[in-house]
């Protein structure tokens, strides 16, 4: 396995404070990055806390966003929408694998919908790959959520995690990094702008969630080994 | 379990073909519909061929759409989505449950992807219900493939038929046929709108499907009897 030193941008929101705990779980290297180093360090021990008595568990350590990025290799974007662009292009992503969980969502009465990014033509995943065109971006873990990553299991062996991007390379960093979490290899989706799918589906667990009060995941069937 | 008398819009197609086989095979009177009665006639005497010997099963018959609906309770929506609106627009709907499992899909050098409609503001299923406003429209069996369909398992037990609609008495119609495909209830994803996601992430398992060489489909996982 190859052991990657990960930065987890909003890593002290759930989504990424569980993503972060995943992959040192699974023995790399995380640095959870928040607006102010402060933010991000307690959280960081709370991981390290959690990590206690793992074998060959992974560091984790608490950043600003910006020093988080600095030494990784792997820089997970697991921010909110709002603001993702802006915060996006201040970061030092050049040369990096930048992998998107960002799950672009509108809220009313009717309950959870896709938010609608570039009239239907874009995703969270191909601005941040606009914004960072030297960078490689993947879109991938947008469907694992915060409470079973937070939870008791050893590995969410019932779902998938669906990766999509143009950069062969940097999908087979997230598609080992999904063993971290499944315990097996994420799924190939397809190009970057399959993000425009992965991402607003989001929505609709979300929605089966609150009619089944579960916490439910997407898994693939018919694949062989999956 | 309630027997339905179900039109397949589209009958003659790969999907409408293996869904009605579904339907008549789990007892439900289906007629199989096509531009001209005279192509949809030998493709339901096919399906009855393949029904010989199943107990309890429904008669299928084949006609023109038109005539398709006219003593149907329920109206599955097979077709391509070129043509779809102008075609919804000549069917007579009124107060029948329409199962719209129509994918507006795109496919250029870089593989699928989701067609946008009304600029990511829409999707067929809201098309067919702003086009028969007396109808009651949901989405549903978007992700089950037509060679599974056509295939020699009992029940694909292995996938989830995800249904979205405004109206609980329509949805509950789809949430029960499903039985007749995966052998279990369908699940409620939510609103009509979110056929939005539902429809175009059938262009993730066909890229999925390409790379891996398989017919894949779609489980959610985290929901007791699922």
């Amino acid at each position: 396995m190859t052991s990657y030193r990960i930065a987890v941008i909003g890593g002290t929101g759930p989504q990424g404070k569980g993503l972060g705990y995943r992959f040192a779980r699974h023995g790399h290297t995380v640095v959870l990055g928040s607006r102010a180093a402060e933010k991000a360090v307690p959280v960081a021990e709370e991981v390290t806390a959690r990590l206690d008595g793992v074998a060959d568990a992974g560091v984790v350590t608490g950043a600003s966003n910006l020093d988080a990025c600095a030494d990784a290799d792997v820089v997970l974007l697991a921010v909110p929408y709002d603001g993702h662009d802006e915060l996006v292009a201040t970061l030092p992503l050049a040369g990096k694998v930048v992998i998107s969980c960002v799950n672009p969502l509108a809220f009313d009465k009717r309950g959870p919908h896709g938010r609608v990014v570039d009239a239907g033509e874009g995703s969270a995943a191909e601005s941040a790959q606009r914004i960072a065109p030297d960078s490689s971006v993947v879109g991938a873990f947008h469907h694992v959520s915060a409470v079973t990553l937070w939870g008791e299991k050893d590995y969410l062996e019932d779902e998938d995690v669906l990766v999509c991007g143009d950069s062969a390379e940097a999908k087979a960093v997230a598609i080992e990094l999904a063993r971290s979490v499944t315990s097996r290899d994420g799924i190939d989706a397809g190009a970057l702008r399959l993000a425009r799918q992965l991402e607003p589906l989001t929505a609709v667990l979300i929605s089966i969630n609150k009619r089944y009060k579960a916490h439910s995941g997407v898994r693939i069937s018919g694949l062989a080994g999956h």
